[in-house]
């Protein structure tokens, strides 16, 4: 500029769902038998997309019908892995608009994540206004059946076209959904617990790793193992790491929790599979300890393990909504004490023997709250407690509640309506 | 089969380099100024894809012009970080045939990689012919100028086109080029040492991980914080790793290395930036430590890396062939000891200022030999020693005799001509 005013730098436009453009297909697909669904191989009619520069920053976001995506093959989430999701669900409320839970939860764990891998920030009001917009367009692929939803897969990806290692100025953030039946059939055989084979040989997560972010990079090393698992009969993984911080147990012991013991070379517990880890135990007094790893960085931050902490806060603490008092089935007078502490193996195994593990079992966004019942470990079965209908008492008040929140049938502030 | 006879699956095609099929671009690019090339940001005319369909195994090779890969938004690698990749250069000799260096070892490396990300298995013969090939159809883009080359980026990612956390079936084998000019320009400064930031919030690899192994998820998570050490002045990271195995330095004592001392709580060495960390000790008697950390499944097993370790055990012995005797400027009474230990920051620092450090470099691909000066350390700055011209007294005899075979002046048997 001429006019002496030195030239400023244009600020980067931010992501704005009041840009958004909708261009629909020009015809849509049959919708499939529900019946036949496997879970995230559906596609729907639609995908949103949108794209930032690195001068321009966020473009205008685009509803579009579902097609493949360009990309250079010098890209850089192809070569250096600048990919990162999120995973969430919709349910239809009896009133038929469509319902997400906590939604705010995701978008934010979406910005930490892309934060951690220098990809371009956006706000997450406006990720969560765009999944609104998709969802409410692509509605009528939720089946109106129970335990049916909408699996909603936002992700975020480099595209910087050129091979140099840099972090990715050029990025995608798009999102698509898939119609996806209850993780455990509705057939009446009930749930079955899962078994789980316990690595010590591959670490999923380390301090000062990537574990507490939802990152591709997270994923694609679990596949090897998984398969491993499964050619010796067991199901997934129960992720585990050679590192307990004894000044972190020492301070829960302060808190008063009970039963913690620590031995050196003990593995400590992670995640299992792709959920959160969670045991029951019982205290001497027959109240209960929901324990679960704390969030130090090696696990990460789940919507549904946040929720079951949440929830057994609830059941303890006198509040003037009823819906909140009690987790059903558990009487007020059993306290459940949300404990968030490292556990190894090894001590589960020593309460297990002394009859204090109650149930232990994973939770997540697909399965919502899976049960386990065998864990490998050490060439060795340890048979975890196992429920008729699969659910143990407290993963059952909690699937419960949560279900019911999913579906609106029990109304909560975490409920998001998508109209 | 209505004969009797049990069907049996059809055995997967492997990868096939004699299926290869080219497709010359109609219009061939201009070449650009030599001088005006940065790292791997220009493409050239070619590209070779070949695809891997689950029951059909891998396709027909292809050099086609180069253009985008049509993924589905659903894509495996776009989700779960399927994705890994090769980093190589093909220099002009002499007589103007491109010259790769230890080929075998980047595609023997590529199909371990494959293996742990349970991309499909391919012959990695096939691949070196397939470099080959695309090379010879790029030549013309290897600038014909003291260290300019032609790097060369193989790349497999999962393609399987739906969400469901299992391994990837359908995968895509891709080849690009790029020519690229020294990392050092030869502008008569010399090489510059870098400065690094040695990183304890954030770690690089971990026992039981994905260190060992060139996988994109290892470097998405490295951007911020070499970004944040910029911030700060550095060009790069030192990475560290607070884990040292007491029974495998004892071990290494017993061989009879000197100078290792280990302490709890201190933090070895892993990596710097993206290449091999070394180090040249002085033992009390004028002889040389090679030290690099082992391969124990934290650190890459780089070709450069091996390299060095190579040609100091060509240094030490007798051989027939007078390549190889001596390291240029290192008298052979000097013996070099390539030695595959564990060091840790603290260690560095205590023998440097013992004036025992003669040197310290990383070894890669893209830099070959980088010689490093100053490491920041828990807010101090260690400054190594430097040297007039950039390499200290070892990494130049390594870092000319490595460019003397990268051009064939120097005969290697890790030479592999490319007509």
């Amino acid at each position: 500029m001429s006019n002496g005013i030195p030239k400023q730098p244009m600020p980067l436009a931010d992501l704005d769902a009041s840009k958004l453009e909708i261009h629909l297909a020009a015809t849509l697909k049959d919708l499939p038998e529900p019946s036949s669904l496997l879970f995230g191989e559906t596609k729907t009619d639609h995908m949103l997309v949108v794209e930032h520069e690195p001068l321009a920053g966020w473009g205008k976001p685009q509803i579009v019908p579902y097609k493949p995506l360009e990309l250079d093959p010098a890209s850089h989430c192809l070569h250096y892995s600048s990919n990162l999701f999120e995973g969430m669900k919709a349910y239809l409320c009896p009133d038929g608009v469509p319902l997400l839970f906590r939604p705010d939860m995701n978008a934010t764990r979406m910005t930490l994540s892309a934060e951690r891998l220098a990809l371009p920030p956006f706000n997450p009001d406006a990720l969560m206004a765009l999944i609104k917009a998709l969802v409410s367009v692509e509605k009528r692929w939720i089946p109106q059946l129970p335990g049916y939803s909408l699996y909603i897969r936002p992700c975020l990806i480099g595209t910087r076209p050129a091979m140099g290692v840099v972090p990715s100025n050029h990025a995608t953030l798009f999102i698509i959904v898939s119609p996806t039946g209850p993780f455990f059939k509705h057939d009446g055989a009930g749930v079955k617990p899962v078994s789980l084979y316990a690595s010590f040989d591959h670490v999923r997560s380390w301090p000062g790793g990537t574990g507490a972010f939802k990152l591709g990079g997270n994923y694609a090393p679990t596949f090897m193992p998984a398969y491993r698992a499964a050619q010796e009969g067991y199901q997934q993984i129960l992720w585990l790491l050679e590192d307990v911080d004894p000044k972190e147990t020492d301070a829960i012991e302060a808190n008063g929790a009970v039963d913690v013991e620590k031995k050196s070379s003990e593995m400590r517990i992670t995640e299992a599979g792709q959920m959160n880890f969670f045991a029951v135990i019982v205290r001497e007094d027959g109240d209960l300890d929901l324990v679960t790893p704390p969030l130090d960085g090696t696990v990460l931050p789940g919507v549904t393990r946040d929720s079951c902490l949440e929830l057994a806060r609830f059941h303890n603490l006198p509040t003037d909504d009823p819906l909140y008092t009690c987790l059903p089935g558990i009487p007020a007078t059993r306290k459940v004490y949300p404990c968030e502490r490292n556990i190894t193996i090894e001590e589960l195994a020593r309460l297990h023997d002394k009859g204090r593990v109650l149930e232990i079992f994973g939770a997540g966004t697909a399965a919502v709250i899976c049960p386990i019942g065998r864990v490998g470990y050490r060439h060795k079965d340890i048979l975890f407690p196992e429920y008729p209908g699969g659910y143990g008492p407290l993963s059952k008040a909690l699937v419960e509640t949560l279900e019911g929140i999913f579906v609106g049938k029990v109304k909560s502030t975490w409920s998001v309506r998508c109209e």
